[in-house]
């Protein structure tokens, strides 16, 4: 160990800052995600199947609405750390603050296959980042690996 | 009164199955949308701001999650009214069969002004309907008549 | 008469940046596009079938590729021309140096029906705009006023 | 030789038809595109950067409608291919009946970099396909291997 990197950010502040994040998104909550649903460490959010987010009880699949949701809130995520990694050696209240001006512009869907299962992950990477935005790919598997779901969203981030 | 149009649908049917709708997909309660919430008439779907739904507790906006959650039951909701005057005549069975052949295939939301209000009306209108899919446009207003979000979406319809 | 408002654009203004817009974009001459094609009044782009921009020979329908390009060049233009209204009182210089940041983020085209007839036009409007970016919705119709193709785009504008 | 699988695509019939698709297709032979910018190998489509393909003649690079319309070929290509590998053993005029009905029905592009470079290569993969559908992402790099752009479209198959 020994080695201090001072600039680099702490994960209990990463950590911090997603558990506020989900405090002030309500919506976040009924969707069923905590601060243990955002895996910070891999971009991924995880939940699980409830009978709330079916979007047909016949069939016991998620709700389209369900889908997007997570894959758009995925995207922000994943816009978030990405500015975690820039802005190293900045306070906590500096990141808050950017991070309060990310905001999606628009998203593409492709509803793939019926959203089956009893647990989900979403995940994400960045296509392209820039001072005023970024561009992000999003995936919604479920715990039996089938992709369920893409996303392509572009967000604003400064 | 008087004139009896056999092959036209009655509003009750369509209500009826609207209500049905709703049961079995748990996730459109959980937005607050009843029977009631989607006009039959008008091809919209009302809804009211709750605690819940926000995105953002400071600022009292919608969750996009939740935008685009309403954004795709409308489009369908459109899609759905849509085959219903093309299938005078057919039984109440026959409908519902075929209703529940509907699917988003994708859809791109755009967010255009921060999800402000009381309460919120999403309409649509069909772009282009075939046998095989429908292209749907859809809009979020809120009760200052603000556009807070337009979406386009394609549907397997049979 | 009378009233000079020193701070209007000019249409020949207008009229040079969109003859320059064309010269440096040479595919736009690929398209058969040209100053004239430009109606800088009602915000449309003209345009003639040539055989080079079929997409199949044997149904004499367009290109997708050339619809997607027009609709593209069509936000573009809508953007430009919104600018400029904003803009009053700057130069040429200014307005010319504005318009070349302007750029497309991503693009939303869906295809409705085949791209049959002699003339087309495309015709768009802003849905939303501000400093950062903009976000258009674009149409093309053919002669016989179908409704070929329809698309959504945001812009990076500033 | 010695094994002679009946039931599979020969590669000069794939190739055949290739040719026969740019023929009847004028705009891809406006975009540089031949038989041999087809690989049918890998699913990629090459293209070299000429001056009519330029949408800035001043930074010198590809126009968006070019990089547009490469991506919805490129994205047929793969539909095309994939079909091939699905209806083995039928006749080349079965083959490209089932091939005349591929047809976009909406496509979302995001352009990541600016089209810079001396040759260009765009390839996709399939995320979904069935009887009605199918779903491919796209992807557009340069000879630098900058990802340039990024696609995803539905295509109507049957």
């Amino acid at each position: 160990m020994g080695v201090h990197m001072s600039n680099s950010i702490k994960k209990q502040d990463v950590q911090a800052l997603v558990e506020h994040f989900n405090v002030i998104r309500p919506f976040n909550k009924v969707l069923g995600l905590s601060a243990e649903s955002m895996d910070t460490e891999n971009a991924c959010v995880h939940f699980i199947m409830r009978e709330e987010l079916l979007g047909n009880s016949v069939y016991g699949t998620l709700h389209g609405g369900v889908i997007s949701a997570i894959l758009d809130i995925t995207g922000g995520f994943v816009v978030f750390l990405d500015l975690f990694k820039k802005v190293k050696g900045k306070s906590r209240e500096k990141l808050m603050e950017q991070l309060t001006k990310v905001a999606t512009i628009d998203m593409r869907v492709d509803y793939l296959r019926p959203g089956i299962g009893q647990e989900f992950t979403a995940s994400g990477y960045i296509l392209r980042t820039g001072k005023k935005m970024a561009v992000v790919r999003m995936e919604l598997h479920s715990d039996k690996d089938v992709l369920i779901a893409v996303g392509t969203a572009s967000y604003i981030v400064g």
